[in-house]
């Protein structure tokens, strides 16, 4: 009962969110009603049914199954359709050439021989990768249109007016399809692509500064609702990434299918090459994540020593990474001094950092002596003088306090850890080793950033980005 | 001319391909012949059309349509058919119920109005998550048939015999579908996910493997084309997993519609879950990859030190990985000494060679000190004591040399580096920094390993796999 009553409030806030994330759906959604009274009309005005009549049922499937969200989807499948029904339509009346000559039965046999091996053939074909990809849809229009002409034809004998009057209403509904999503409120596979390659560089950039504050976030007692908020920005920002692969090649092979936008404006190969560049850059920041969710940990006082560097390194990285998408974004070149002085010093700065603290990366055999160090070390830096001296047992516990805390949450994260021995072995590993893996994947991430600025380069120069004018303002 | 003669080879080796990578392609393909002959047979056989008529074609389309690879999808287009065209029956004849009452003019403007606004709302809620996921295609069904039907009654007065008629032929589409794939050498959904899970875990540890003997490979010299074969296996093992995600999600999807299937031998939430522990490894693998790839090397003569419990933790780890594969296919319990005592050892003789070396941690500073130490350690290690003494020197000419490499194949991979300021500043971090990185990573993979034995035996529980009876025997 409770739930009959909560159901219409939630189906409301749904539909609301749907149109909220993206008012496009709502005008699409207009869109497609409009189409379809259009070939409505073909019915309903006594006219036009009388040119057309009951084939005007055609038109009405046509829109009904080629009309897309984007301009490219929509051409993608009207241009298969046609192409699958001209086909199957010449194909058929080949075949009703052929059947026209033999007798009842034999004609019964030989057209249902040729439904086999036509329905055979065709599905076979369907799995070689290269027709998948382009005319997956078109095929099965093919095997549609081919049966329905021939078997139908079997007790109709004019096959070619049937095709003619079929291809005809089709050709309306495509007409009618292509004029609606090319010349009202158009939404273009190639501009998606283009914002949604700027969005995700954003996303990293705010993936990487989350994980490192988090990283050097000692403050223990913080609201874990706020670290949960933490994480799932982190989350977001690499997933946005690395899920993207499937979405953004149809993106693509629809831009490539859009006239005007095809490669001039929206060259879209580059943009795939700059989304595997994209991902090979967010496997660096996954492994960021992985040392903060990490069994082994780091003591926090050990940590505090480098966050200065890091968070600068990590500054300089996400800064450099939102020129880049705002560069995308106002379609100009990157600024010539995108690869600042500020990066180059700021692992400077890292690397002599580390060099300046040799003991720490001693065993922890010599536990006692680096703690002395420690102790002398994080006085100097007043603001962590508090932090309790570290040892395995600290860790130990905090470990155990991490986890009971994650198994607080586990009914949402389906990747609860589980405390193995190995769990408990690995704590007697140096404790400086995960900060070094740290410490050295913000390196690769500097480095990997090059690669970065290089694919957009070029998606700048294929793209025809006007020249870069004056410094972009990022707040 | 050239390509006209090989397009027929060229298209007679990709159809041979199709049909030796997965076999179950040429009898899905001869299974929708069948069932594209059996339904025309509604057509062919005089007595069926007397009864029918030509509403048969109804049927064709369904089987065109709904008639998918596995039982699963098959179920899942059918019972969405079935749904949408019920749903789309009853509503128009609410619609016509109303119109029936009205004049012709105002009448041709309800109906007209009725499509615009059910083409509307029904594309609306299309975007919902939920609708989207489950039931997209009984949405397009429901506004096709409901368009078809609103629009045809206008000038056939029965609709209500039309909509009979209708349910009738696509029902029966809808029985032979399913009959051929449920009875006749069916492809389950389930088997797939059951099947891709364990090849994944295989793809997996390979990919391990490789990628440690790769980073301690030491000869140079080798062929550069035994080198991208490698590479290719090393990719290939972890992208078989990250890229799997969504094709995951639908086969499970699938699952949740297979009867016998469903639930008791193919728990499809776990395997999903399982799917989401494998990519949380192998995010691990990845970087793991990185540190093959990174521009930051650790020379090879530190790198041989640790070279022996390196291989060890990683073959450890991948034997383990195949148990757990070997163990899902046999569909039994994993054996219970799984986390054997070797990979404990393995992961304390790791741990003790790095505490032995603590002076390779410090900072390039004491490089000439750092020198000594390693050429007296490598005379130890006899087999590497031929290796030249590590300097930033022959760190550098080695990145050229290796860049140099990279750049001859470059045409073939889209991450290029290229050689900045930032990658040559790199080079003076300390060298040990990679090697801790690729250190941690192998003792977090190890600890990650504990999830996925987590997973996997949930898994057999849910699953009810037999118990574990012998060894598994793993080559």
């Amino acid at each position: 009962l409770e739930r009959t009553k909560t159901m219409p409030m939630s189906l409301w806030r749904s539909l609301r969110k749907v149109g909220r994330d993206d008012p496009r759906r709502a005008i699409y959604a207009l869109k497609v009603g409009t189409a379809l009274t259009l070939v409505s009309l073909l019915y309903l005005l006594e006219p036009l049914f009388q040119g057309i009549g009951k084939d005007a049922m055609w038109a009405v499937m046509t829109v009904v199954v080629v009309f897309e969200f984007t301009a490219g989807a929509t051409f993608y499948k009207g241009f298969n359709r046609a192409l699958g029904t001209i086909f199957a339509g010449s194909l058929a009346f080949f075949i009703e050439c052929i059947a026209a000559e033999l007798g009842t039965v034999s004609r019964a046999i030989f057209v249902g021989g040729s439904v086999f091996l036509i329905g055979f053939a065709a599905t076979y074909v369907r799995f070689i990768p290269r027709i998948k990809k382009n005319y997956d849809y078109g095929v099965m229009i093919f095997i549609l249109t081919f049966n329905l002409i021939t078997v139908s034809s079997f007790r109709e004998p004019n096959v070619l007016k049937i095709a003619r009057q079929r291809l005809y209403t089709i050709g309306i509904g495509c007409v009618v399809c292509i004029f609606m999503s090319l010349f009202v409120f158009p939404n273009w596979s190639g501009e998606d692509l283009h914002n949604s390659t700027a969005d995700k560089i954003e996303a990293l950039a705010r993936s990487i500064e989350a994980c490192v504050t988090e990283y050097f976030n000692d403050d223990m007692s913080k609201e874990t609702a706020e670290r949960k908020s933490t994480r799932d920005t982190i989350q977001k920002g690499y997933r946005a990434v690395l899920d993207s692969k499937s979405v953004e090649e149809s993106l693509a092979s629809f831009a490539s299918w859009e006239p005007r936008h095809s490669s001039y404006r929206y060259p879209w190969q580059q943009y795939v090459k700059l989304g595997a560049t994209l991902r090979h850059f967010a496997y660096t920041a996954v492994a960021l994540h992985g040392c903060l969710e990490s069994e082994i940990q780091t003591p926090q006082s050990v940590r505090s020593l480098f966050r200065e560097p890091c968070c600068r390194v990590a500054g300089e990285v996400s800064k450099i990474l939102r020129e880049l998408a705002m560069s995308i974004r106002k379609r100009q070149h990157c600024p010539p001094d995108i690869l600042s002085d500020n990066l180059h010093d700021a692992l400077h700065a890292l690397n002599s950092s580390i060099k300046s603290q040799p003991r720490l990366f001693l065993g922890t055999k010599n536990a006692q002596a680096k703690s002395t160090i420690l102790a002398a070390q994080t006085n100097q830096h007043s603001s962590y003088s508090t932090t309790a001296l570290p040892s395995v047992k600290t860790d130990v516990s905090a470990l155990l306090d991490f986890r009971s805390k994650r198994e607080h949450h586990s009914e949402r994260s389906t990747l609860k850890p589980t405390l193995s021995k190995i769990a408990i072995l690995s704590l007697e590993f140096s404790e400086a080793l995960p900060f070094a893996a740290f410490a050295s994947l913000l390196v690769e991430m500097a480095v990997r950033l090059d690669l970065i600025i290089d694919q957009v380069e070029k998606l700048a120069k294929e793209a025809h980005f006007k020249e870069f004018t004056e410094k972009n303002d990022i707040k």
